[in-house]
C-alpha cells in the first residue's frame, strides 16, 4: 500500500512538501534515500541512520540477487528482517548495476542477459524477474525495469530505448498484478537528453499508470547545465497527484535545485561513497579531510552540525583515523555525510512549508565559499 | 593517582578480585583492556566500548608517536580528549612495536635506535622519551621501556636482556619522578622462558619499586604449555598489594588460566583482530563466519550473548556481510568479540567473589565442544 498527499506548495516555486505512507511507515517528502547496496548502508548501523533522520532506504537488486541471493533474504522474510531495518526500503530494478557493472551483459527485448561480476554465472534479468526478486527482497516501493543509456546516446537509441523500457514497464506492472503480495511499483521515464523524447516516453510511463514517476538516465555524465535542463523540463511533466523521483542524483546543490522543480524523492552514493574518500559536506561547501591544514585543527567539521561526529571529534581525529585508514573514520565520515543530506531534505521541507523555499535558496548559495 | 585494594581471594586458587582507582575512575579487576593502537578500538565508538562493559582501554605509543605525533595530542591535553574516552588509558612503553615493526632497530645502552614503518624515519626510543611520549598521552598507566626477546632466545641473551630491562626500569622511573605530572608506573618483569631468571627479573624490578607489575615476553611464538609453566611460575612472585598485569595474552582459555593463577589485568588484539578476520568466540568455542553452513543460519551467533550484534543480527547476515567484505562486519563481529571478552571477565570477578571460581572453571570448559 501507497498513499501519496501533497502537503504545501511554494508559491514561487514548484519546491512542494508531501506524505507518503506505506504499510511501514510515513516519510516526509521532499526526502533522500541512504544506499543500502548490499542490505548494509556501508559502515553505519540501523539505529545510527535513523539518528541521522533516515525515514527510507535504498538496496539494490542486482547485488542482493547475488549476494547473498534471494534464497537466503526469503528466509528472512525480506531485507527488512535480515538487516535489522523496519522502516520503508525503496529497491531498484537491477538493470543499471546490470548496464554499468555486469560483464558480458546482453540486451534483447526479453531482457538483459550478463554474466555476474563476481563469479561469472550466467543470469537472465527480465522485468517478470526483476519484479519476482523485488518481491522477495520485500520492497515497499519497486522500480520497473528499465533500459539505460550511455551519455552521450543519439537520438535513435535514446527513442529505442525508452520504447522497450515502455514495453518492459507494462510487463512489470503485469507482473506485479499477477502476484499482488504487496510493495508499490514506481515507473521510471527515459529519453536522454532530448525533451521530445523526455515526453514521449513519460506518456506512454503514464498511460500504463503507476503509484510514483521516476526520472532515470541522469548523473549518467552529462555536463550539470544539461542534467539540470532536462530535469527542468520533465519534472513539471510528471503527474503531481504521485511521488517524483529523481534516481541517482546529486550533490547538495543538484538536490536544492531539483527540489526547486519539484521533485519529492531522491538517492545518491555520494555522501556515504565520498565520505569514504575523505570528503565532507558542510554548508559553507564540501572538504577533503586529508588536507594538512586540518592537522591541527580543534574544531568539528562544521561547528552547526549536530551529528555525532561534530558533538564528539575534531578534524584533527578525523583526519588523524583517515591517514591511518582506520575503520572508525569511514564510519565517522558517513555519519556526517548523511546527517547533513538529511538535515538538507528537513530544512528544505520546514522551508517549503513556512512558504520560504526563496529565501532558504538564497542563503543555502551565499553560505558556500568553496 | 592510583590505589589498588585485593576485595577477594578464590580459596582453592591464587585467583583474586579488585579495586584499581585512578583519577579518572575505578577498574574491577581481574579486567581485560581492548587495544586501542590509534587512539581508536578498530571500528566501533568509544560508546560502544563502554556499552560492552570496557573499564580501561589500551593505546600504543610507537604508534602513537609516528601517527598523529605528541605535537597533535598534546594539544588536545592527551588521548582521552582526542579520542573522545572518558575513562582510564594505558600505554605500553613502545619498546614491543619498535621490536617488531621498525626498521633497523638498533639497540643500545641508550635505547632503541629505529626507523619508522612508515615513512622510515629515524628515531630514537629512550626510556626517558617513552616516559616523555607517554606523559604527553596523558597516560593514566604508563608502562617502563623494557627489551624485548625472540623466542626462542637463550639463557645468556635473556639475562643481558633482563638486566638491561632493569636499568631502564630505574631510568623511567627517575625520569617519571623528575616530571611529577601524572600517570602512574608500571615495572616490566623478563626473563625469557627460564624460571630463575624471571626470579632475578623481578627482584631487581621490586627493588626499583613500582605501582604494578607486569610479565612481558609471553605468547611470542613459544609452546601454550610453557608460556603457563612460566606465568604460573612468576604470576605468584609479583607483590600480591599491586596490580599483576600479563601483556599481550591471550585466548579465553588462557585468560581463564592466568586468572587462576592471580593476574589481574590482561590485553590482547585477539578479540578485535580475529573478529576482522571472521572468527568470533563463542561459549562453545570459536567460529569462523565465513563457513558455508551459516548461509541460512537464522541465530544469533550465541544464544546466550547480550551484545549488540547477538540482540540483532543473524550468522547469516554476519557471514553475508563478511563475505561481501561489508565495513559494517568489522564492526558487528568486533562489537560481540569484545563484549564476549569483557563479559567473561565480569563473569569471573563474579565468580571469585562468590568463591566459585572452581566451579565456573569447570563449567567453562564442560561448555566448550571445538
Amino acid at each position: 500500500m501507497l498513499n501519496f498527499s501533497v502537503k504545501k506548495t511554494s508559491e514561487k516555486y514548484r519546491a512542494r512538501t508531501g506524505l507518503i505512507e506505506t504499510s511501514r511507515g510515513k516519510i516526509q517528502t521532499p526526502i533522500f534515500m541512504p544506499v543500502g547496496t548490499l542490505a548494509t548502508v556501508k559502515s553505519v548501523s540501523p539505529e545510527e541512520l535513523k539518528e541521522a533522520g533516515a525515514q527510507i532506504i535504498l538496496g539494490n537488486t542486482y547485488h542482493l540477487y547475488l549476494r547473498p541471493g534471494c534464497d537466503v533474504i526469503e528466509k528472512f522474510s525480506g531485507v527488512h528482517g535480515f538487516m535489522n531495518w523496519d522502516r520503508p526500503l525503496l529497491t531498484d530494478s537491477g538493470g543499471f548495476q546490470v548496464f554499468s557493472l555486469a560483464k558480458l551483459s546482453k540486451l534483447s527485448e526479453e531482457g538483459y542477459a550478463f554474466q555476474s561480476h563476481i563469479d561469472g554465472s550466467s543470469h537472465l534479468l527480465t522485468p517478470e524477474k526483476s519484479v519476482e526478486i523485488q518481491q522477495c527482497l520485500n520492497s515497499d516501493i519497486m522500480m520497473c525495469l528499465d533500459q539505460c543509456l550511455h551519455y552521450p546516446a543519439d537520438r535513435s537509441e535514446a527513442e529505442s530505448a525508452l520504447q522497450l523500457t515502455a514495453r518492459w514497464a507494462k510487463r512489470c506492472k503485469d507482473a506485479r498484478a499477477k502476484n499482488d503480495i504487496g510493495g508499490t511499483l514506481f515507473g521510471i521515464v527515459q529519453g536522454g537528453m532530448f525533451n521530445d523524447l523526455r515526453q514521449q516516453s513519460l506518456e506512454s510511463i503514464a498511460e500504463i499508470g503507476f503509484n510514483g514517476y521516476a526520472v532515470g538516465g541522469l548523473s549518467v555524465g552529462e555536463p550539470k547545465d544539461m542534467m539540470l535542463e532536462v530535469a527542468d523540463f520533465t519534472i513539471p511533466m510528471l503527474p503531481a497527484h504521485a511521488p517524483r523521483y529523481v534516481m541517482g542524483v546529486g550533490t547538495p546543490e543538484d538536490l536544492v535545485e531539483l527540489v526547486g522543480m519539484g521533485a519529492d524523492m531522491f538517492d545518491c552514493v555520494m555522501p556515504t561513497r565520498n565520505a569514504r574518500n575523505g570528503q565532507l559536506f558542510t554548508r559553507r561547501g564540501a572538504i577533503n579531510i586529508c588536507n594538512a591544514r586540518f592537522k591541527y585543527d580543534m574544531e568539528p567539521v562544521d561547528e552547526q552540525c549536530t551529528c555525532y561526529t561534530c558533538r564528539h571529534y575534531s578534524r584533527a581525529y578525523l583526519r588523524h583515523l583517515y591517514m591511518a585508514r582506520e575503520l572508525l573514520a569511514y564510519r565517522l565520515n558517513t555519519l556526517h555525510n548523511l546527517h547533513y543530506y538529511l538535515q538538507l531534505m528537513q530544512q528544505m521541507r520546514t522551508a517549503i512549508d513556512a512558504d520560504e523555499f526563496e529565501s532558504f535558496k538564497h542563503d543555502f548559495y551565499a553560505q558556500r565559499i568553496a
